[in-house]
């Protein structure tokens, strides 16, 4: 028996987020566990390193698992993708520590949301990004973006998982354009749930003039989930590398 | 009564292509006639500039329809996009002469054909693009694309709809790289069934050295289907644009 580590890309499109369920519903872990199950003839399960929500992508989720493997691991990477749906995919499976853990040892998490700003929404990118009408001042949501790095209480952003305290460190947040593309890439030692989409939905305000930078910092300071007034929808949201 | 023409962009992962058919399977004509149906609240027939085959792409596709309708086109392609699924979208919705026909009067067709070309299948480009595991020589595929424009026979590539000949005239045939992903572009007076399917199946064994330039000039030359191997997969093809 042996401890792997392997990263994967999915599209959550068809999902009800990363965490298995004690429902029917399919989940991205669900379905992982359900594939090395078949390989291993006998019930596996996995560790990530944090849950996503549901219609939440991921290019770089980390998990690990321990199996009785006696073929290299580029072999069991092979099987996995074989036994695992189109929408999901693992790579750079190797052999870990038997200690490794993908959420209490991960140092960084960086995600990037996806905005399409165009007039008219575009079937084509409709589950991969936010269709957002007017045009957004990104030069502003730069500005609101930019009092968010440093350790500081982002409780106005998110509830703290189990019961810990809404602390977080963030290393980068910063809004990049592409086209009718805008892209805002952020990273933290660790996010609160639905942090990285209350972050989008209120620098969004800042982007259409509704807040100015002031507004979000003051939501930011006062540290009120009642302070957010918009919730990005997931499915701009991707889970893009975690760092050990 | 009035004659309309419209722009039409879909994903067609759900849909059995452009042409309504007999049965209850889903196409984008039959959504399309069902939003204009609702709103003119009696049946609507619409033309297409052509047909795609079921997992094919629009962003250019050209529509026409006789619409009883007071208000303007803008309001028209409102009200439109209001009733159709989030899969397909109208732009460009205007008054146009009650004599134009989207597929007898088109003078050019572009298509443009996306492969993916990286050792991993990506889930998040699976029913947008061509995975192709191996890398392709592009200039051999574009020394062998080069013998493709001109007025020729191509019934090697596809047989002819509704009983006419196989001659047809392309007006560009090139492929173009973007870091991971082949485009092909192709264009021409109009297309046989599954002609550029068949061309990106054919110019990837080229690309993959299992066929030379030459191989792929005397299968076209041929004016044979049995000289075709390889159908590249509906998923990645997009029909672009129609020019009359």
């Amino acid at each position: 028996m042996r401890r792997y580590r392997a990263l994967v890309e999915y599209d959550g499109t068809a999902y009800y987020g990363f965490q298995r369920q004690r429902s029917e519903y399919p989940t991205v872990q669900g379905a992982l566990e359900a594939a090395l199950t078949r390989l291993n003839k006998a019930p596996v399960s996995i560790i990530g390193s944090g849950r996503t929500d549901s219609g939440v992508h991921a290019t770089g989720q980390v998990i690990s698992f321990d199996l009785d493997w006696s073929h290299g691991p580029d072999t069991l990477q092979r099987a996995l993708n074989v036994n695992l749906p189109k929408d999901i995919v693992v790579y750079q499976v190797v052999a870990c520590a038997a200690d490794f853990h993908p959420r209490f040892d991960a140092k960084r998490r960086a995600y990037v949301y996806h905005i399409y700003q165009a007039p008219l929404r575009s079937p084509l990118r409709r589950t991969r990004s936010w269709h957002v009408v007017r045009p957004l001042a990104m030069d502003q949501m730069n500005a609101a973006a930019a009092c968010l790095p440093g350790v500081q209480d982002f409780a106005t952003f998110g509830r703290p998982p189990q019961g810990t305290n809404t602390v977080r460190e963030i290393f980068r947040a910063e809004w990049k354009r592409d086209g009718d593309y805008l892209f805002f890439h952020v990273e933290a030692n660790a996010f609160l749930y639905r942090m990285v989409r209350s972050l989008v939905g209120c620098l969004k305000l800042v982007g259409e003039g509704r807040w100015t930078v002031k507004d979000f910092e003051n939501a930011k300071n006062a540290c009120d989930r009642r302070a957010v007034a918009v919730l990005a929808p997931a499915h701009g949201l991707y889970l893009e590398a975690v760092t050990y």
